[in-house]
């Protein structure tokens, strides 16, 4: 494998799958994208999947021969000993064979992650988190996803999904949460919590700019909305960003005092034009909540691959397993 | 050093100092103790260790020629650089060269860590956790103490004072804790928070066994006298001790979500003749706070070791470190 120097990345999402070239040192050599079409039976996406690779590896003008191995990033949770993702309520690959489908059909070794574990890898290996040891990933986005990374390794655990710093307790008996339980962190700082203490706000006869921006149409809440009503000064909108904002800062100075990482790594859709906004009050209520000597040092800073955390942090697991192959 | 076969564990208290000289297989072959005399000039203090570290080899019978190593477990935080204790409240050893003087002064290398991960490390390798790799220990006493071990290894992070599982976050604006902050699991569960929860019902009236059994003393609030105003059914006291455990379990559950360990073990006073009442209701509360999926095969176990804990922990240490040396 004297002449294979590349590995590809792929961002697998509900509705596109992304793929890259990329060589060891984070350079992108060639791209391509191909819907996920999710509903479809799971073999013609893995079909899609391995399709979008040599696609990929066309537009690099390469060959096979010079690619080691392929990383994928996943929605998870993910079964790592049979290379299935168990469950993916947007995606019918539900315990299929992923790994073995695609090494077999593209010849060399497949690794997978999940998609937060591989965005904070990325980070680690190629963003913000260069050179350091010990780093957390948190994602605000729809919902709030976490990756761990001690001693230079991902933490993946027992059960192998370790992270799930969306749902660390913060309110005992609080807010009801998408996972069933309550007082989660992703019940005060998802977009998804956001928008249902919106409603309730407008509910109530609270005035904001929202209405007049996205009507009704909740979908339309993007995050340069989000931006637009923050430019307004909208109080209500200021006050549910500010409250994720906050109660991020809670959980951040609470995985200090368990982790005791040197960097915090704050990424995901509601950071995007936001996080001069939000990135201070999370580190104000960070520090707040954690003791002084474990906050000493500790950077809390914005993630920096943006659209391309995913093909980059999937590139990144694949150099990391052909590494320790070696 | 092919006839040197033991180690020397040491236990570090703010009342007495325990040495033994252990086996790799965890024998205790000899064992001393001498008062701390806390509040002595830091060199006394570290005389008397030596001292009792010489007193368990005579003890065991051995030469020094037969010890290949010292480990510590101190109260925290510490400093692992320099080897040093940064601040103990209850010991006069803040920043003295506890590692340095020692291992000058016993010709054989000194390792310490914090008293909590020295539990956790003794019951990962001679106690509960024995062949597992991901443990997580939680001690309930005064206070609330915890050490992780991912991998197999005690995870330090950057500050090397991870795991102040006590300080988690469970209740946003919730209870003062000891550590300033507000809401700490330490604030619900531990015997601090428990005694101070215990006066304010008295003051208000509410009758319990105490008042007959320790008077105004509430020194006198052993573990033993717990277990009597168990027994006679106490309702203030039954009371108390099922909120700990309540909100121990739900840390638990918190923890399992971001960690993912395969078993957690409680030790601690209060566990002491309480396990039978405290260990279910944690159980429950933990498997309602987490996912399903990272809950499946995790054991919720109590501590084994006891008194011992403290010295096997010190000495498991200190076999861990003289097998990376080798």
């Amino acid at each position: 494998m004297a002449d294979a120097h590349y590995v590809l990345g792929v961002d697998l999402g509900g509705t596109k799958i992304l793929a890259a070239v990329v060589s060891q040192s984070g350079e992108i050599k060639g791209r391509a994208k191909k819907k996920t079409k999710p509903e479809r039976p799971a073999d013609e996406i893995l079909g899609r999947i391995a399709a979008c690779c040599r696609e990929a590896v066309e537009a690099a003008q390469l060959s096979w021969a010079e690619i080691e191995a392929v990383g994928i990033g996943s929605p998870g949770p993910l079964d790592p000993v049979k290379g299935t993702v168990i469950d993916t309520p947007n995606i019918n690959l539900a315990n299929a064979p992923i790994t073995g489908f695609l090494s077999q059909e593209l010849g060399i070794p497949v690794y997978i992650d999940n998609d937060v574990n591989v965005g904070t890898f990325g980070e680690y290996v190629y963003g913000a988190g260069k050179g350091r040891k010990h780093v957390i990933g948190i994602f605000m986005g729809t919902g709030i996803g976490g990756g761990l990374i001690v001693d230079g390794k991902l933490l993946h655990g027992f059960s192998y999904n370790a992270g799930e710093l969306g749902h660390i307790k913060l309110v005992v008996n609080g807010r009801k949460c998408g996972c069933g339980q309550r007082g989660c962190l992703e019940a005060y700082a998802s977009k998804t919590a956001m928008i249902r203490s919106l409603q309730r706000s407008i509910k109530k006869g609270k005035a904001t700019i929202l209405t007049k921006l996205i009507g009704n149409d909740w979908s339309k809440l993007t995050s340069s909305v989000f931006s637009q009503a923050v430019e307004a000064k909208d109080k209500l909108v200021l006050r549910e960003i500010k409250t994720a904002a906050r109660y991020t800062g809670i959980a951040v100075g609470s995985l200090i005092n368990i982790l005791s990482p040197e960097m915090v790594i704050i990424g995901g859709g509601l950071m995007g034009n936001l996080s001069d906004l939000i990135l201070p009050i999370i580190q104000d209520y960070a520090k707040q909540n954690c003791f002084p000597i474990m906050y000493e040092g500790v950077e809390i800073v914005p993630a920096q691959l943006g659209d391309d955390a995913g093909i980059l942090g999937a590139a990144a697991i694949a150099w990391d397993k052909v590494q320790a192959a070696v």
